[in-house]
C-alpha cells in the first residue's frame, strides 16, 4: 500500500490518562495529562510533560514533588473536567477525596486505583513544554485491585486518549503474553 | 477503602507499544518500546526511553535520528519478537518491509499504520536509562487508516502493554469525547 505524508503533529496510539497532583497556592490541584511515561528502571522514575503556562508548574517548582494518579473509568467525566478547567478558576480538589503519603504537599486521589508520589529529580526545558522527571517514592493501591499480588488492569479499568480525534477509549481484550508470544517466530526462524 | 503501599516500581496503565527504528552497523534494526510519550507541542517531539546497554543506542548516537512506528494488532507476534531478541543476534529487518522518508539511516516499517521519522534533539542521561528526545520530521500513514483526514485508531488497531503482569491488550470501546464530556460537571458545579 502507498504511504502518504500527514501532519508531523502526530501522536501515540493510544495514550494512558493520568491526573497529576500538586499543591498550588496552598491548595491541592489536579491536572489531566496523557503525555506521560516511565523513564528509568532503577530507581523507578516517571516523566510527564506540561505546557509551560499551566497552573500546575509553579506548584512543582515550589515543592519539588508531584503525584501521578491513574484513574478508573468511573472517574472519566471528572478527569475530562480536570483537563477543561484550570486550577486558577476552580478548586478541583473538591471532586475527590485527597490523601497524602510520605511527601508533603503531594496530594493523591483516594478514588484512583493507583497513586504514585514522586520527588522531582530533573526538569527538561523544551521549546513549548517542560518535561518533569520524578522518582517514585511511594505507590499506593487497594487489595481489591490486585490479583496474585500484582495490579490487575481488568480490576483497575483504566482508559486511554487518542489525538487529534480527541476520544477516550476503554481497554480491550487480553491478546497475549509479553516477552512470550514472539517465541513462536524464533522457532520458525 | 484502605490504601496499601506497593512496590515503587509501578507503571502506567496501559502503555502504547511502538517499534523504534535505527541503523546499527549498517543494518536496519527495530526494537520494541512501551516507554514513549509526546513531549513537546511545537515543534512536535517524542521522547522514548531505553536501557543503556541496548543495541539500538549506538545507532542513535551515530546517526542522530530514530523512527517511531506504531504497529497494528497483525504485527503483535513480530513486535514481541523484537522485544525478545537483540539486533546483535538477529537481523530483525527481515520481519518487515523497510522504507525511508527524508532522513537517511532512519528505517520505517511499511506494515505499520503510523511511522514517524525523528531527528534527535536531546538526550537525557538517567541512572539506568537514556531518554532520547526527537523532533518529528515526517509522519506517514495510508489512506485506509484515515477517517475525515484524521488517523482513526479503530482502523489502525493498535495494542498496549501492562507491566509487571506483562500482558498485551487491544483497544476497547469509545467511551466519550475528550475536552467535552467533563462539561456536564461544569453545569452541576
Amino acid at each position: 500500500m502507498g504511504k502518504i505524508k500527514i501532519d508531523t503533529n502526530a501522536f501515540l496510539y493510544p495514550m494512558p490518562m493520568v491526573l497529576i497532583g500538586t499543591t498550588v497556592e496552598n491548595r491541592a490541584n489536579f491536572m489531566a495529562v496523557a503525555w506521560v511515561s516511565r523513564v528509568n528502571v532503577r530507581p523507578p522514575m516517571i516523566g510527564m510533560c506540561l505546557g509551560k503556562t499551566h497552573y500546575t508548574n509553579p506548584g512543582i517548582h515550589e515543592n519539588k514533588t508531584f503525584s501521578v494518579n491513574v484513574p478508573g473509568m468511573d472517574l472519566l467525566e471528572k478527569v475530562d473536567y480536570c483537563g477543561l478547567v484550570s486550577g486558577k478558576n476552580d478548586d478541583k480538589s473538591r471532586l475527590f477525596d485527597v490523601f497524602y503519603g510520605e511527601l508533603p504537599h503531594t496530594p493523591m486521589i483516594q478514588q484512583c486505583p493507583l497513586c504514585m508520589e514522586c520527588r522531582l529529580v530533573k526538569e527538561v526545558d523544551l521549546p513549548t513544554n517542560t518535561l518533569f522527571i520524578g522518582e517514585i517514592i511511594g505507590a499506593y493501591t487497594e487489595e481489591r485491585f490486585l490479583t496474585e499480588g500484582k495490579l490487575d488492569s481488568r480490576k483497575m479499568v483504566p482508559f486511554t486518549l487518542t489525538m487529534p480525534d480527541n476520544n477516550y477509549w476503554g481497554m480491550g481484550n487480553n491478546v497475549g503474553k509479553a516477552w512470550s508470544i514472539g517465541k513462536n517466530l524464533k522457532a520458525g526462524k
